[in-house]
C-alpha cells in the first residue's frame, strides 16, 4: 500500500517557525517513508496531485470525551451546577453502552472531517469508545474515566480499562491510559493505587486538574494544598501525566508540572464556556511546560473542531495579555500536533520519515485560504475546518475529497436521532 | 420571481430566546412576504426543500474592509507598530484601483460562503466596492475612509463619496455613509464638516472610536478628553452613527454612545490579534447601547466568516467576567443580524413578513449540527460557517448547494494570484 503525494505544499517541523514549501511524500504500510526521494522498492498504488493541497501532520486532540457529542448545544449559557446536575448528569444516568459508541463515532466523524487524526480520550464505557475507533479509523488514546477513596485494586472501573486493553492490544492504532478523574473525585490511596497499577504496567496517565476557582477552594478548605500538589503527593506524576485543564495554576504549580514532566491539555472553549477563565497558557510555556490543546467534551465546547480551538488559543492570551506577541500562530500549530503526539508518546504529529502517516490536506482553493500568505497563520486565523479535503490516518485514506469512507453516516444520523429521541434532547 | 422554502427549521425573532419551528417562508420579488401563509396571487417560480435546512436571516456583518482580502496571513504576531507601517501600509501604498475590486469581491465570495449578506464597509477606491458589490450580489452600506484637519467641502474623498452615491442610485442593495476614519486622523473642524454634511443629506457616520490604549493616551495628552467625547464634541453623534471597536470606553463614555444612538461594532477577533484587549461588551450592553458584531478587515482577522465571530464573542467574556451567564447565545446571535440591521438602518436581519429576503440555508446533516439541540445554541458554539448550503440575497439566490452562482471563483483566484505576486504577497 504505497501513496505518494506530489508537489504538495507542505508544513514540516522547522526551527521556530515551520519550514513550509513544495514536496512529494511517500507513505508506506503505515509510516511517512520518503519526503522528495522515493525509497527503494518503494511502488505506489495511490497517487494523490498535491498541486493544489496544503498538507498537514494530522491534528491531535488532547483532551475529550467523545461520547458526549449527544449532548451538544443542549445546556448552555448556564450556571455551573445548573449545568452540570440539571442536566448533563441526568442524561449521563441514562445512558446505555450503545449510546456511547454511536456518540464517540459522531465526536470521531466530526474530528476527522476537520482534520484531527488522533484523539485523548476519558470516556464512560471505554470498551464501546474502542469500538467506534475501530470503525473510524481514527488513532486514540482511552483512558476510562476512574474514581474511588480506597486503595482497591478490583475497582470496576479499573478491571474495564485493563479488559479493554486486552481486548484491542492488536490494534496498533489505540493505546490505553489510567484516567483517575480529578482530585475531587479521587482519595489519595485511591490515587496512590493508579500510580502502582501505571508503573507496574508501564500505563500513562490522563486526569483533569484545577479547572475552577471552586476545585481550588475546595482542596485549600479540605487538605491546605492547591490540586497539583495533591495530585503530585499521591504519586500520579511518577507516571506519565497529561492533565487537562490547569486554569487555577499558580507559580508553585507551575514549576511542579515542569519539574515533574507532567504535559496540559489546554481547553480555551471549554474553560470560558463554563465561566472558568483562561488558563496561564504563556506562563505555562515560560515555565518549561509542554502545552497541549484539546476542545474536551461536546456538552462543554460544542464542537469537536481543532481548528476552531486553534483560533482560540491563538487569540485569546494576546487579549489578556495585551500584546500581539503572545502564543504565536506557530506555537499553537505545535500544541495541536507534535506537542500532544509527545505528550501521549505517540509516533505522530509530524511530517517526517519514520512517523505515522497521519496526514490532512485541505484546499487550497477555498476562500478563507486564498491568498494563503503564511501557511501556519492561515491555520490558526484564517481556517475554519471546512478546508479539509482528504484525511490519511495510519497509512490509510479515511476521507477523500470530503467523502469519508470509513463511516456510514447516513445510518449514524439515523441513529443518533434515535437516542436523542430516547434521551428526551431535541 | 416568487420562492418557497418548505417546511424548514427557521429561527424567527421571539421574546428574548429566538423562537425556532418549522415553517414554510415566501418569498416575492426582494421581500419575505409570508411565513406559513401563502399571499394571494404568490405563485412559486422555485421551491426549496428545507426539511433538512436550518434557515436564518443573512448574518450582517457590521464592519469591515473588503479590499484588504489580499493582505489576509501577510503580517501576524508582531508588534502593532511593525504591523502596520512594516507591512501593511507600504501594501496599501502600492494598491491599484483594480486590486480594491478584486479584493472586495474575494471577500465578499468568503461572507456568501459562511452565512453572511451583509456588510458595513470603510474602503479606499469605494467605486472599485460598489462595482464588486453589484457583481457578488450582497448587501452592502459603503463608507469611504475620510481623514482631514479642515472644514474642507471640496475634500477629495468626500467628494468620491458622493460619486460613489450617485453613480449607484439605482442599485436598491447599497447605500452609502460617511467614514471619517478615526479621532486621530480627523481634526474638529473636519468632523464638523462631515457631520454638517451627514445632516444636510440625511447620511449616517460609521467611524473607528477607541480602538487602543494608545489611542485614548495621545488623545488624553492633546485635548484632555476620550475619543469618545471628542467625537461627540464634533457634531458627529448628531448623525446616526455606527462606531467601530470602542474597547477603551469608560463608564461615561458607555454613558454618552448609549444618550446618543450611537451603535457599537465591536470586534473581537481583530481586537485580541492587535493586543488591544477586549471590548466590554457586557458594560456596553447594560448601558443600553445597541452592540453589533463585525469581522475587521482581513489583515487583523484574518477571515471573514461571522459564525467564527459569533464563537470568539459567545466565548471571551464569559471568560473575563467568569461566568458561563454571560452575553448569550440569543444575544450574539441578535448582535450578528437585527442590532446591526438596527444600526444601518436596513430593513433585514430577521425572519419577519415585510423584511428583504436576505436568508441562509444551513445543512442540518452537518457532523457539527448533529444532533442540533439547541439552533440558536448551536450557531453560535458549533457551526464554523462550512455548513451553509444556500444563501439568498434581495430575493435571489446566490448560492445554491454550495455553488456560488454570481462569481467566477477560479478567474477570481488567478487574479488574485497575479495582484498578490505584483505586491510581493504569497
Amino acid at each position: 500500500m504505497g501513496i505518494c503525494i506530489t508537489n504538495t505544499l507542505a508544513v514540516l517541523p522547522g526551527k521556530g517557525a515551520h519550514d513550509v514549501g513544495r514536496h512529494d511524500i511517500y507513505v508506506d504500510g503505515t509510516d511517512i517513508v520518503g519526503i522528495d526521494e522515493s525509497p527503494a522498492g518503494f511502488v505506489a498504488t495511490e497517487t494523490i496531485d498535491g498541486t493544489r493541497r496544503l498538507t498537514i501532520p494530522g491534528l491531535v486532540n488532547a483532551h475529550t470525551h467523545t461520547y458526549m457529542s449527544m449532548m451538544r448545544n443542549a445546556a448552555d449559557d448556564l450556571a455551573f451546577t445548573d449545568w452540570l446536575f440539571g442536566t448533563i448528569v441526568p442524561i449521563e444516568d441514562k445512558l446505555e453502552p450503545e449510546d456511547a459508541y454511536w456518540g464517540a463515532l459522531l465526536s470521531q466523524v466530526e474530528m476527522i472531517r476537520t482534520g484531527t487524526t488522533c484523539f485523548n480520550d476519558m470516556p464512560m464505557f471505554v470498551d464501546q469508545i474502542a469500538r467506534a475507533t475501530r470503525e473510524s479509523g481514527m488513532r486514540a488514546v482511552l483512558a476510562r474515566g476512574l474514581q474511588g477513596d480506597a486503595y482497591d485494586r478490583d475497582d470496576f472501573r479499573l478491571a474495564q480499562t485493563m479488559e479493554a486493553r486486552r481486548e484491542n492490544a492488536d490494534c496498533d492504532r489505540m493505546a490505553f491510559r489510567l484516567g483517575p478523574h480529578a482530585p475531587y473525585t479521587c482519595g489519595p490511596d485511591y490515587l496512590r493505587m493508579i500510580s502502582d497499577v501505571a508503573r507496574e504496567e508501564g500505563m500513562g496517565i490522563h486526569i483533569h486538574i484545577a479547572e475552577s476557582q471552586d476545585e481550588n477552594d475546595n482542596m485549600w478548605a479540605q487538605h491546605h494544598c492547591t490540586p497539583v500538589e495533591y495530585v503530585r503527593d499521591a504519586g500520579i506524576f511518577e507516571a506519565p501525566t497529561i492533565a487537562a485543564h490547569c486554569v487555577r495554576v499558580n507559580e508553585s504549580d507551575r514549576a511542579i508540572l515542569a519539574e515533574n514532566g507532567v504535559s496540559v491539555a489546554t481547553n480555551p472553549a471549554s474553560n470560558m464556556k463554563l465561566g472558568n477563565g483562561f488558563a496561564p497558557v504563556p506562563e505555562l510555556m515560560a515555565a518549561g511546560v509542554n502545552v497541549c490543546l484539546g476542545t474536551d467534551g461536546a456538552a462543554s465546547n460544542n464542537a469537536q473542531n481543532m481548528f476552531r480551538e486553534m483560533g482560540l488559543l491563538a487569540l485569546i492570551h494576546k487579549g489578556t495579555h495585551d500584546t500581539p506577541q503572545c502564543v504565536s500562530a506557530d506555537e499553537v500549530f505545535d500544541m495541536a500536533t507534535i506537542n500532544c503526539a509527545r505528550a501521549l508518546g505517540l509516533p505522530t504529529g509530524a511530517i517526517e520519515v519514520g512517523r505515522k502517516a497521519d496526514l490532512v490536506l485541505l484546499d487550497l482553493d477555498a476562500p478563507s485560504l486564498t491568498p494563503l500568505g503564511n501557511a501556519v497563520a492561515a491555520l490558526a486565523y484564517s481556517a475554519n475546518g471546512g478546508e479539509v479535503a482528504d484525511v490519511i490516518i495510519d497509512g490509510k485514506v479515511v476521507m477523500r475529497g470530503r467523502e469519508l469512507l470509513t463511516v456510514d453516516e447516513e445510518l449514524l444520523r439515523h441513529e443518533i436521532a434515535r437516542i436523542c429521541q430516547r434521551l428526551g434532547l431535541a
